[in-house]
């Protein structure tokens, strides 16, 4: 079978009718990702293949590190099309990583270019492509319409006055973008200075004091209303694992009084704090029906040169093997015995957890909503043919795969949108391949809806979003 | 091929000679299961598939929740049928859960019915089954015969008197029913009041006082020996981990009086007195030729709300994800050291820790009973296609399939005997795969022994019932 | 596919055709193993069987122990000749574990055997094997010369004064054998007896006093120049973890001072003397352009009483699980912050740590040396088809498989060299699928050179031999 041809990992005539037929027309869902809500409300037209593809991309950047291009190339003060020469030259090198598979589906899909990347093609696709993106058909919105996307949930921080998704909302163009409410600096008091000046901004963009602590939990509330005029409806956490510690209303009162007072809390009090604003979130979700997303595992920013030269996000981050399911059984049963627990979404990084992770998620179901506690998709380095296939059969032998809300970008990247068609056709696959094997029956009146359900019918019902 | 068909999982030839002449015809031995030995030496009959299907299943329960079926339709007071009418609606959701395979499988095993289960059939199924049910040869004795089924192994506490295992050893059937001995809340000594009653209701039964630690020791001896002639040469232990703690007579003694005397232990002395105890169990074992089971890993109970309302096993039980490695080497080095290590089986839950307790088995073989220390196969959540392939291979790789005792159903119900079936399917359909491929050579004579010792005849050596 | 034919695990032609054209013809850089030097310096010959195969091999040991071979023929005092009968007698019981394989393909490849090895063909097979052996072409010199082995690292002692490599170096024979410095014992400061036996041995080794911590460190710089000479340029390290705390020069003396005194230290104070000697010899490695190579993560000796009886590596460790993210970042970030960070191969035992060490790897890439920071082949228990899967497959999700210096053998064992014509099919084949499926392109052009370059040219250009 050629490279990415029509029918690529689809083994069987099933598979290939599943997706063809059912998935492949369906619009996307795109329910978690990291785009730029200025690209989208500008409207951004791309000057070139750097800046649509290697501006932001860590996963590029871990790629041409190994292979050994210098900095200067990567994040550094190199010229765009250099940029480009040293990702060209490291393509090839990358086969059988899923960056090989998704930059050429990439440039099919977005392009119509079917050449392969190497330093050999560098300079015709830079310009074929270049050509295109200065066409404005593939601005920012045009891509969005183009991949039959039918919402985009940002992440954002609560200190953010979404200025541009309101200006997004004023100017609609069939997309919804809604905002998500990421609130990880609420609880972030281990370098007081940072944590005292992002309490003074959520104070500002809440227009509310925040010198005392319930002033803070206000402008924390406050924040979310906001967010949920312009359409949000849900939050999202990135934890190394679940904090797990008692804390009273005045302990935690007691802790915020001491940060904001400049004083380094210890390693209990962190823990404490870190535990009631998550309950808190909770709460404050399921007060609302939104949804909350546990992003648990990584171990960020492990190298300190990179960090301080580069920044967050320079691709130094990795796969944790933090314990994660007494914590994560502790913070989700206080929440539903205290009648609180929203619908939400676990992922982790580790695949060591999937059994961890999916098996929790069945523990606390509450028989009124259908898969209200989700195992969520391969996240991040998770996301690829073998994370997907370990992530469908553990939801699937764990849980109830029908249920499932399926896939997401979480993307930095307008580039990322095969990835739904590459997970769609990874699903039909598995399903089909069960039907040739005798373990499914060939039914297609179950197993069309439950495609349909699990590419897209599933979100659009869970999240609330008015689509 | 047609969904299970007489070849399903059965991808080759050679797996269908292996499996049709060899693996189908064996008797079962059930060396561990949940069945009730009321049940047995009354030889209940079942009124509907509810009473014999959903009673007490809670993988159906865990299905029917997180398909958004509230809990009156579960465990509350919601009729049978009604019950049946949401788990039948719930089936079709549960394609790819091994729940769709098994519950056809039994359908067809049990009562020759091959319809699917959904709404539109779940009333005619239900007459279907019922009328074969009250037609008495599906009986709990019925069953067992029906399924060549040798011996079972309950799962009894040492201070249950076994009246109903009398009455069946008065009123023998052809299928050996043999207690095992499971005395976790021997070391239960966490909450004073609910171990103190049980070590009185232990002295009862042993008619032995056990308000001294002799006493006590004594009684779960006098125990065993109640067991064992019964027949019972098992004993099962269900921990998060190994307790890992020196602890000499006199330490045992004064905790033992301490929370005899209603004091609350600390951490250390529970850690402690788990030590001494499962220390106690393994030596009693290996003086009698018994088999140490070790089930560890999961955390259970942990919706709260679930647990009080419809109380232990209700399904919101979940893999953990413990540090095994140390603790168990502990475990089993110092019964190795002291000359009394038993026979012992080591079930993991949590699937990352498949190489650890593969290689840790291997650590304390003692050169003289081929096999002495078992990795056991597949346990609760791990019972499954993608768990049993991880488990053989585990075990093919590490150590010696070769000496496997095989597979159990761990089972509550008495429908779960075409597990057995499955299981075989799956390692007659790897080995004939390796075949295949050139791992293995096609010598029948090397591969149908092993195919017989797995499936049977290693099992009906190594426990040394009376078969 | 009949067993071990010349295409096994060949699955389709154009895996064929990259191990047979590509793969096949080249040399082997052995670059981790544990090869007797005396032996290599003597050109041993072995008198039979036993001898070469049985004498030193604990995988065989465990695999006779699980298989309830007594003690006696395994390490104890039976014959040769008994002892190989036993091993017969066990191997049809190995079919599915990867003795079963190694077992028949060094029979093939050593003496062009194709006999199956059981009780029956035993003598035959000893008898044939021993002639061969006799006739000395298969002395340690000459398999290596049949295998094509380029360079052989050996895994040394820096208080070995290496007079075998010496003698080597005397008399070459075109394949280099070159030490490899291994400094467990240089912070195995927990029995100050032993450590300090191995002190005064090191100095005397060095020729340097080692009685102040001063001289000390400059015997251990000392030994490595004199391993630098003998073209050593591989350190390794075997750790359960990373040692992790912060220890200045002025502490890790007085640790020292106060270990030479005959006193025990603190679990605190070898994790702080750990950690300033790891990271001396990080620091030591990169000044030189030597490579690290961390074996990570097992437990061992757990079985003591093997372990009196028989010594270390009898055959009683096993795959551990230890935490390792956080202090495995620690370690090499201190490294790299430091401007130290060596050339640096991870290896871990337990596969659940997979996707943390792949990932880890690419938190350290600098940008200059293509793949500096390489995540290992699969190691031990993990050094099966299984393993070497999971491995190749992680590292190429998650990193750079074109980069990747391949495979070792990290035997003690002459017979250990068609590992490698395994791991290169298991390769080739993977490839080769990823092509049929679409997943890769038919791009001979890029296949090749990477086959190529796995297999044997990354190996040749990372270590910097002089080949």
């Amino acid at each position: 079978m050629s490279f990415l041809n029509d029918d690529f990992l689809l083994s069987t005539p099933l598979a290939r009718e599943l997706f063809h037929e059912v998935a492949k027309p369906l619009g996307i869902i795109d329910f978690h990702c990291h785009l730029s809500p200025f690209d989208i409300a500008e409207d951004r037209c791309f000057g070139n293949l750097h800046e649509i593809w290697l501006e932001g991309d860590h996963y590029k950047w871990r790629a041409m590190r190994a292979n050994g291009i210098p900095e200067k190339y990567i994040t550094g003060d190199a010229t765009p099309w250099e940029k480009f020469q040293a990702w060209a030259a490291t393509v090839p090198q990358t086969l059988r990583n899923p960056l090989y598979v998704w930059t050429h589906l990439e440039l099919r899909r977005y392009f119509g270019i079917t050449d392969l990347l190497d330093e050999t093609t560098a300079r015709k696709i830079w310009d074929e492509a270049g050509a295109q993106l200065a066409g404005g058909q593939l601005s920012a919105r045009g891509i969005l319409r183009k991949f039959k996307v039918e919402a985009v949930c940002t992440t954002d921080d609560p200190a953010d006055p979404l200025v541009w998704h309101e200006k997004i909302a004023n100017d609609p163009f069939g997309v919804k973008i809604l905002p998500t409410y990421r609130p990880d600096r609420a609880h972030a008091i281990g370098v007081p200075a940072a944590f005292n000046a992002w309490v003074e901004k959520l104070g500002k963009t809440a227009d509310l004091a925040t010198d005392t602590f319930g002033g803070f939990l206000d402008a924390l509330k406050r924040r979310q209303e906001s967010f949920s005029l312009l359409g949000g409806r849900l939050s999202d956490h990135g934890l190394e694992r679940c904090f797990a510690a008692e804390c009273s209303d005045g302990q935690a009162e007691a802790i915020f009084a001491k940060v904001r007072g400049g004083a380094v809390p210890g390693d209990h009090e962190r823990e404490q704090f870190g535990a009631y604003m998550m309950h808190f979130f909770g709460v404050m979700d399921a007060e609302n029906g939104w949804t909350s997303q546990l992003h648990l595992g990584p171990i960020r920013n492990t190298n300190s040169g990179l960090m301080q030269s580069v920044g967050a996000d320079a691709g130094c981050d990795s796969v944790g093997d933090f314990s994660q399911a007494r914590s994560l059984a502790w913070y989700l049963d206080n929440l539903a015995a205290a009648g609180h627990l929203p619908k939400t979404i676990l992922y982790n990084i580790n695949p060591a957890d999937n059994y961890v992770f999916a098996t929790m998620a069945g523990n606390f179901q509450d028989g009124v909503t259908a898969g209200k506690v989700q195992y969520g998709s391969g996240w991040w380095f998770l996301d690829q043919e073998e994370g997907m296939r370990w992530q469908i059969n553990a939801l699937s032998n764990l849980g109830l795969l029908s249920r499932f809300v399926g896939m997401l970008t979480d993307s930095r990247s307008f580039l990322s949108y095969p990835r739904h068609e590459y997970f769609r056709r990874i699903l039909c696959d598995m399903l089909a391949s069960d039907v040739a094997s005798g373990r499914l029956p060939e039914r297609l009146d179950y197993l069309k809806p439950l495609v349909a359900n699990v590419c897209h019918d599933n979100a659009a019902r869970y999240f609330g979003f008015a689509l």
